[in-house]
């Protein structure tokens, strides 16, 4: 199998000759943002609502937008073609770019931008949903969780300790108790079919699949209430499931051993998931 | 003059053909930590001090030792003498290593390690200290600030506020209204000739220097009291101060615009940075 072809700062090159100096801003501060999309059928899932995402990232931490979104979009396809990628995840990241260190910011860097395409392994859009067991761990998260960056060793700590426990993803619990987010991924519960969401605040990312997810509930006729929920009512949801960009959506089984509902995946969230994905494809 | 040479997974490379794989995971996710070391009339301040934190952050996150304190000396070593630097800043960077992208770390990856110098463009142990102003902005970082990771966008940002509002160093406020600590120094007040000094716990980086002033404000026989303190107290103080590796001790003169005590540096601030630079010279 020939090498993965990735593109950095331009150019199109095979994935062991991608290489950043080691006074990337992006290395030295976590001083970068990222997008992460889902590829089906060859195509870009949302590509505009990630874009619109990434700008305002890039907007928060002050850091120039490198490409317009056509840019962005020709190097994408482009890169998807050339991994002959049918269905998975494409990654964007962009650093502040490279200087030595300090943790002011010079004016005027030039910045670092790459991008890779993964494959799934096995491709989900198709099959039955797979159902996913979480464990808890406290957020540590910093307080900005609303840009995306890639400070993220929070969500990594977390993620081994669930994977450690025998679990396919975490539940962050805030320090006030109530439920943030999935390691890499949004958290949704069911109670007599209404969808419980918590609200979008700095608290949480606002993720492309969860806000897709919710507009197709919302068509689907489906009441959604917008606030944070405790673990015990977690425990007690009818359905829980989780939404992101490559993953879709995918129906809880557990939380810390303990089992959700009655049936998994339950039937609002085999609706929705069957919905979204047919909605991507007509799109 | 010649590129400065820095070290890069057992190599000693010219800076500009420093560089890491774009899929290196301190790139990605922020899974890396590091140590900055002061060097002082050409050696290395608190060498074992610093390596035993370094060894608790690789711990902490599991990633392996790459090498012994002997060569890590070693190395160290060598390169203040390539760069020929008398006073400045060493920096030793280790992350978790390559692999594709995935929160989850692959067991038994090779970690990423590199180091470089910063010269002082003007010494700092022989002149009178130069006062420092703060800005105050919110503690935005994670939980684990303990550990020294490259997760610094938190330090990063309230920074850039600071040198925006035209001071020298942020002073990072915790959401329950206490004093935490600089953007990347340790900040103490003094009251009535008492060093007020906030306990080591996971809300802070238990800083060398802090370490090594506290040690010597005790044998000169300071009362030293461990609680946090609140910004009005801050104000309030006779004197304030930062610690640093490569700034050691400087006297703060203001924070949000309003001057801290009389007399700047105060006499404490004064004693404290004499004592601590003759013995660091001694040892």
């Amino acid at each position: 199998m020939p090498e993965r072809i990735v593109w950095l700062n331009g150019a199109y090159l095979p994935k062991s000759e991608a290489q950043v100096s080691i006074f990337d801003r992006g290395l030295l501060f976590s001083d970068a943002v990222y997008e992460g999309f889902g590829i089906l059928d060859g195509r870009i899932v949302d590509f505009g609502v990630h874009m619109a995402r990434l700008r305002r990232s890039l907007g928060a931490l002050g850091i120039p937008e490198p490409m317009d979104e056509a840019g962005f979009q020709g190097v994408l396809t482009r890169l998807i073609a050339e991994n002959e990628v049918a269905e998975g995840f494409l990654y964007l990241h962009i650093t502040r770019g490279v200087a030595d260190r300090d943790y002011l910011p010079a004016d005027g860097l030039t910045p670092t931008v790459f991008a890779f395409t993964q494959a799934h392994p096995a491709p989900l859009a198709d099959r039955p949903a797979v159902p996913v067991s979480l464990t808890t761990h406290p957020d540590w998260r910093w307080k900005r969780r609303d840009i995306k960056t890639s400070n993220l060793l929070g969500q990594v700590l977390a993620k081994r300790a669930a994977a450690d426990a025998g679990s396919d993803e975490a539940l962050m619990i805030g320090e006030d108790g109530y439920v943030t987010e999935g390691g890499c991924t949004s958290f949704f519960a069911v109670k007599n079919r209404v969808i419980l969401a918590r609200p979008v605040t700095d608290d949480i990312l606002n993720g492309v699949t969860r806000r897709a997810m919710l507009a197709v509930a919302g068509r689907e006729g489906y009441r959604i209430e917008y606030r944070p929920i405790t673990l015990p009512e977690a425990l007690d949801a009818d359905e829980a499931f989780l939404t992101g960009a490559s993953s879709y959506i995918e129906p809880v089984a557990r939380i810390d051993g303990q089992r959700i509902g009655t049936s998994v995946p339950g039937p609002v969230t085999t609706h929705l998931r069957a919905e979204y994905l047919r909605r991507v494809r007509m799109s």
